[in-house]
């Protein structure tokens, strides 16, 4: 993936919304490593949020800019920004999309951390407003417009929820029988129940229902990728060069578990595992992510079609278990301390991803090597850790508040 | 219902977020006339539309102002007011909460025309934008100050969808059986699925997902009320002075369906059927919305229940019959034009209204007598009808552009 193709014919035009964030920015330096014409539309306000979290990126992450020139020099194609928040400037959105006429537009440009949804009411109304507003500008522009660009959204497994009734989850429909009076059963396919396990989530389910009605109204062409919690930081494209490093959360926020586990890990920290660590969750590699969403672009549904779901994810493990795993690879120790989340303290977790898989998706496992690269991260940048972010401290209702965690 | 109850004991306090509307007027009235303690909360847009639109209610409705002075002064008690944008102001929004610590809310603070919220994507937009902000502020407020109010929400039944597969549409939940790998069935009650037909009905569903959501996580106690068509304008209360009159709504975009026949009706224009007329959808009389949020009002879920949700109508009727027994009954003639909705041609439909039944609702049907009332509200107020005003000019899609429909 890290050959210059400079001179290769463009695959075509794309918009990566979000591209400067965790998910988007080596996505967007993948699909231009691919061929394909890349405009990076971001608010930049991930940037922000780290400043009012007074956190920071484990790896110093350089500006867009700098990052945008460094890919120029490296003799890679040109990747155009607009700083635009699709949420408040519908005009400006709207006039970027009627300039660019894009063939897809990848869409991660939403607020995405399920504990800073819960962290205070003014984070949970930015949440809502912003993450519907983003989806529902986008695609009202596109029918105003008369555009016919395959919309691929991040979305994510927790829209399922974790009930845990031993049933496979599939990917996004749900086969169901419905009894007339006479008790005869009809068959139906149904978009899966959600049941989100918090604001953000919740978004992610009402990003769902604007999606069925739009390819049901409108025709627009919609694929929706459920995805597993993301691991790792690095891609081919992101490693080129130093300036190019992706973000490291490890904050109680925006750190994601495993990622968190490793950074505790490398500075000494025992591994914060929340309530028993029962909870079986799905998981990713980023630089699968950016190899799912590179398929499904390569795929588009028809117009006329139904949204088209995806579950993107390589595979589950209960939390408790990755603790013991990077235990065992870091010497760390492993904490159980009170799950500030109000959810399932055990589940099951069974879920098709057969769509990626049959489209050569060939999956990086935790137990591969990549474990090792990330371990390596958190220990060359432990020294701009700040210890005191590390602990979460949303707490999803006020009845948890007096088993708030603390850590010594 | 029209007895003085100045010194009845109160039975609570509740705030009616959009009271100022078409059901939210008489229901606040007959709130107040039933001993509950009232003050509406309303932003009055609604009677900004009509002045964006350039129309007006067929009667003749007084300021807010005019309205509760002239029903405090037939010795009824006091009505208070709130001028509040409870989706854009959250911090007022609080406020009045955090004062009048409510029993319950009745929410009816969302745009609830479904051809304005088609109508372009500006009023797409505010549809999304006003409906899941107003929903979720209010949500948020109340965990926030940490009240226990009951809150009632107006749904509607088009969150179902008019697909008619001929099975009854139950009260919220579906009962559906879901194979396992062996193919052994297992049973789940689930959030029928939402089909709906509008940006405004896509609100409403979505609305849905955040009442599960707080119910789950947060413990309120939901009321979600899936009402059919409106048709009526008076209610026991309105009746009692010209000055309290309900807003009767007959344009294109806002006024409902047999309201809009019995306009027509009455100023000699031919009654406009959408399509074939073959749609068949659920009624209720105004009079019977508010007797439902009264029964609602009297029989709250309890704190961890599910959201409750029963079906608000009291008869189904096919769209060109209930055009045959308008004309019928004026001598009006029938016209059919093209539909400005993409919507099935012809549907079935069945739906349990069992729980307001079994409450002791006692329905008023179209065949009663209510229908010469509202022929007679129509012809009295004839003269302040501006006939450009009835087509509805609305397309769902860009596709249906070539029919738009035309009078002549």
């Amino acid at each position: 993936m890290d050959q210059v193709l400079p001179s290769a014919r463009s695959r075509g035009r794309i918009v990566v919304i979000g591209g400067d964030g965790f998910c988007g920015w080596p996505t967007a330096l993948r699909l231009s490593a691919d061929g394909y014409d890349v405009t990076i539309v971001d608010n930049l306000v991930r940037r922000r949020i780290d400043e009012e979290l007074g956190v920071d990126s484990l790896t110093p992450i350089a500006d867009l800019p700098v990052r945008l020139e460094t890919w120029s020099r490296l003799g890679k194609p040109e990747i155009g920004f607009e700083e635009i928040d699709v949420a408040e400037d519908y005009a400006a959105l709207r006039a970027c999309l009627e300039r660019l006429r894009p063939e897809a537009v990848v869409h991660f440009g939403e607020q995405r951390s399920a504990p800073y949804s819960m962290r205070n009411p003014t984070a949970k109304r930015y949440t809502v407003a912003n993450n519907i507003r983003a989806t529902h500008n986008l695609l009202c522009a596109i029918v105003e417009l008369g555009l016919d660009p395959h919309v691929v959204h991040l979305g994510t497994m927790g829209v399922y929820g974790y009930d845990g009734d031993g049933l496979e989850i599939p990917e996004g429909y749900l086969r169901v029988k419905v009894a007339n009076d006479e008790g005869d059963l009809f068959d139906r396919s149904i978009l899966y129940p959600t049941n989100p396990g918090s604001v953000y989530h919740l978004t992610k389910s009402m990003d769902q229902l604007l999606f069925q009605y739009y390819a049901k109204n409108d025709d627009l062409r919609i694929t929706d990728l459920h995805q597993g919690i993301v691991w790792g930081t690095q891609t081919d494209e992101t490693r080129l060069d130093e300036r190019l490093v992706n973000r490291f959360d490890y904050d109680g926020d925006y750190g994601t578990v495993l990622n968190r586990f490793l950074m505790q890990s490398a500075v000494g920290h025992p591994l914060t595992v929340h309530g028993t660590g029962g909870q079986t969750r799905a998981f990713i590699n980023i630089a699968d992510t950016v190899n799912c969403i590179a398929l499904a672009l390569a795929d588009p549904p028809e117009a006329g079609d139904p949204v088209r779901i995806r579950n993107q994810m390589t595979e589950t493990h209960r939390v408790r278990d990755l603790a013991h795993l990077v235990a065992d690879k870091t010497g760390a120790e492993v904490a159980l301390v009170d799950n500030p989340r109000n959810e399932a303290a055990e589940n099951d977790l069974r879920v098709s991803n057969r769509s990626f898989l049959d489209a050569g998706l060939n999956p990086i496992t935790l137990a591969e090597g990549l474990l090792d690269e990330s371990i390596s991260i958190a220990r060359k940048y432990r020294d701009r850790c700040d210890l005191s972010r590390i602990p979460a401290t949303s707490l999803w209702t006020e009845r948890q508040a007096p088993g708030r965690p603390e850590f010594a």
